[in-house]
């Protein structure tokens, strides 16, 4: 079997978990190389506290089976750099699965991946999706043609099952399910604004507030920038 | 609010999801301070062909409130690891929460930190938890006095959700929650022996078979010369 080349986007303040849920996933594709690339080989630092090394560099990898991006209180500012831009649409235009975790999506959408594709993106963020060409939707996990886009941060780990059944079979996405013994039982029912309380999304929404003062702004004033 | 020390051990061919889940959820907690902490400050090879730093070695952390083991292909390494168990039993003793996911609560075993307690353990290890002293409990989060022990891999979301509630309340819990969208969906059910199917299994033992030859008389190799 020949490789399937698994290119994440890495950079700073990524949510962490957004990549290693998948990555863990999609290691286990058979013939799976992953790749964490970003701009240099630097560590990145993740929002976690510790950093991860990228395997690559935007010039090291130029194409890819799948790419995939995940997001983070950093997305904004990967969204505005115009080299991850530019990576992000030259590797996406000639892949097979063109991907993303959580706000991931939104840096999809600054590249201009995203164009009149439904996708799904945090919760936190969906209001963003529009401004930037795709058309929202809040489910989990999204498919639309080549397009696979999910939700924030655990919603990674339904993506990659889902991604790896539509590309080596619904059998072997169950055995990687089992690898991983994905069976949840979740203390709590709070995943959702819905179901969740108010109190915790006004939580959330000072926490957000506070990783990204004036986010609203930029990320309009990015969407008039890029998109006129 | 004084820190909440939480520190990881990082070792060669770990299973980066069983860390980096509780590491996210677990990086919420009012005052964390995340640690990754290994040998030397070299770049540790996970399961998933990339590297992660850690933040700290073994010397430098004598001490922290939540000592988390994560488990992996190495994990066998690591419990004939003399040094490895040395710092885990060191940290361990005066820690106020002694944990693990997936195959670490056999490094904790090997550390002599689970005599008498009962505890939990990826499900295709759960015979081994005995000879290093556990009383296997077939729960997909196990407390235990101060030990609480996850099942395999994706087990450490459900199991840092459970601990945040125990250290800092259900609100925060909920909260940290709706902060990673964790309202799991599988697209399968396939996350139990029970449930995947007996070829699912039969996979899954041929895979660690390739990744840990000869395990079972490594296994009770160690058991024996650790415990007489």
């Amino acid at each position: 079997m020949s490789d399937i080349r698994v290119a994440f986007l890495l950079f700073p303040q990524v949510t962490q978990l957004d990549l290693a849920g998948p990555a863990q996933l999609l290691s286990r594709l058979k013939g799976a190389r992953i790749d964490l690339v970003a701009a240099t080989r630097d560590p990145v630092a993740t929002d976690s506290g510790f950093a991860i090394l990228p395997t690559a560099t935007f010039d090291d990898v130029t194409a890819a089976d799948i790419l995939c991006i995940p997001g983070g209180f950093g997305t904004g500012a990967a969204m505005a750099d115009p080299a991850t831009r530019d990576w992000v649409r030259r590797v996406g235009e000639g892949a097979q699965w063109v991907t993303s975790v959580c706000t991931g999506a939104l840096i999809l959408g600054a590249a201009g991946l995203l164009d009149g594709y439904r996708a799904t993106t945090h919760w936190a963020s969906h209001e963003y999706l529009e401004l930037f060409g795709a058309i929202p939707v809040a489910d989990r996990v999204v498919f639309d043609r080549n397009r696979v886009t999910g939700g924030g941060v655990t919603a990674g780990i339904d993506f990659a099952l889902a991604l790896i059944a539509a590309i080596q079979g619904e059998d072997h996405a169950r055995f990687v399910q089992l690898s991983v013994e994905y069976d949840p039982a979740p203390p709590f029912d709070a995943g959702t604004p819905a179901r969740a309380g108010t109190e915790a999304i006004a939580r959330y929404r000072d926490l957000a507030a506070r990783m990204n003062p004036d986010r609203d702004a930029r990320m309009r004033g990015l969407a008039a920038e890029l998109r006129g």
